[in-house]
C-alpha cells in the first residue's frame, strides 16, 4: 500500500512551498511513516474531486481520504498513536492555538512581505487564478498589497510570543518538537522556498529554532528546493 | 494554616488589578484552595524582602514562599495535583506560550490604550514610581506613549489567533478552562478593573469568552471592584 500526499507544486515540479503541506510532511516524518507526494496545481481542481473539496493537503492512506492539515494531524494521531503529534485534552486544545497563530498572526505578515515572490513561484498556468483569488481576498491588487516594510514590521511584532517561548526551550513543544512546532514552522518553510528574504535576524531566538527545524528528520526542510536553486532563478 | 497571596492594590484598597495576581486568584479557585490576600503597593518593597524579590504575586503556602505567576502555577500543580492547571510535557510547554502571548502581544496593546487609566488607578503614593519606571521602559512620557487609536488597532490584530481558537471552543483549553485561559484572561481583567473602555465588540467571539470567564468560580472576576465602582470615579 502506498500512502499518497497531494502536495502543491510551483513553477518547477520540485518546488513545494505550501505551508499546510509542510505540516503534514513533518508530521509523517515525525511518526516514521512512508509516503509519496502527488504534485498538484491550483487549476487541477478535478484531481481532488474524490476528496470532496478543492485544496491540498489531501492524504490518501489506504482506503481513507483526509483533507485539511489540522484534521490530517488528528487522523494521524488516532491511527498511528506512536510519537503523538497533538496529544489529547488540553494538550490538543493548546496545539490548535498554534494553528491560528501561524495562520492569523504570522502568515498575513509574511504574505505582505513576500506576495510578489509567491506569485512568481506559482506555476505560470496558476497565476491568473492566484492573482484573482488573492486580490479578491485583499481587496486590492497584489502590487498594492505588497509592502515588505509594513510586512516585516508586522512580523516583528507578531513574533514576540514565539521569542519568549524559544528563549526558554529549544522547541515550542518543549525539549522535543511536535505538532505546535510543525504547525508554525510550515509558515517559515513557505517563505524559505519562495524567497531569499531574511525574515529574522541571526541573533533572534526564532532564527536558531528555524535552523533546528530545518535539520530535523534528516534535514527534511533544508533539502527542500528553493526558488533560488532553480537555474532560471534570476532571469 | 492560612494561605496568603500578596496582591497589588490600587488607590482603593479593594481595587486589585494586577494581571499576574489575577492568574493566581483564578488558579486557586480552580483547585478549590482557600486563601487570603495581603494588599501590597509598589512602594512596599520591604514587605516582600522575605520572598527574595520585589514584585507580586507572592504566594505564602505554609512554609513555602513562591513568586512569579507562572512558577506559582507550576507549584500549585506539583503540590495539589487535583484539577491540573498546566499539566505536563507538551501540554505544559504549550501553556507557556499563552503566558508569552498575553505578556508580549496583548499587554503592550492594552497598555498603550489604557496607560493613563492605569496611572489613575495606581495608589497616589505609587504614582511617581509607576511613572518613572514605565517612562524608562517606554523611552517616553506616559502621555506620549498613550494612544488608544494605535493601541486598539494593535490589539485588534493581536486578538486574531484568540478569535480563531474561540470560534471553535468555549475556552482556550477546550471545553473547560485551565491555565491557558487564566494566563490570558488576567490581561482582560486588568483592563476591566481600571477602565470602562470596550476592548472588543459584542459580536467578537473574544467578548463571549470574556463573559464566560467573568462568570467562572462564582463570578470571581465579575465581582472584582472596578474604578467605575468607586464613589470618586469621576472626580
Amino acid at each position: 500500500m502506498t500512502r499518497w500526499l497531494y502536495d502543491l507544486r510551483g513553477r518547477d515540479e520540485r518546488l513545494r512551498f505550501s505551508p499546510y503541506c509542510w505540516r503534514i510532511k513533518y508530521a509523517l516524518a515525525h511518526k516514521g511513516l512512508d509516503y509519496q507526494t502527488r504534485p498538484w496545481c491550483y487549476r487541477d481542481k478535478e484531481a481532488l474531486t474524490f476528496s470532496g473539496q478543492g485544496a491540498v493537503p489531501v492524504l490518501v492512506d489506504g482506503e481513507t481520504v483526509i483533507s485539511d492539515s489540522y484534521e490530517i494531524l488528528r487522523y494521524l494521531d488516532r491511527t498511528y498513536p506512536q510519537a503523538p503529534l497533538l496529544g489529547e485534552g488540553p494538550a490538543e486544545a493548546r496545539a490548535r492555538f498554534f494553528k491560528h497563530y501561524a495562520e492569523r498572526a504570522l502568515a498575513p505578515a509574511i504574505m505582505r512581505t513576500l506576495i510578489m515572490d509567491l506569485y512568481q513561484a506559482v506555476d505560470p498556468g496558476d497565476r491568473d487564478y492566484f492573482r484573482a483569488s488573492r486580490e479578491k481576498r485583499f481587496g486590492r491588487s497584489l502590487e498594492e498589497f505588497h509592502s515588505p516594510v509594513q510586512g516585516l514590521a508586522q512580523l516583528d511584532r507578531a513574533l514576540e510570543p514565539l521569542r519568549g517561548q524559544l528563549e526558554a526551550s529549544d522547541y515550542l513543544d518543549g525539549a522535543a518538537p511536535a505538532a505546535a512546532d510543525y504547525l508554525v514552522f510550515g509558515a517559515f518553510l513557505w517563505a524559505r522556498c519562495v524567497s531569499n528574504a531574511d525574515l529574522v535576524s541571526n541573533a533572534d531566538p526564532v532564527h536558531a529554532w528555524v535552523e533546528r527545524m530545518l535539520d530535523l528528520h534528516d534535514g527534511l526542510g533544508r533539502r527542500a528546493l528553493r526558488v533560488s536553486d532553480l537555474d532560471d532563478a534570476y532571469r
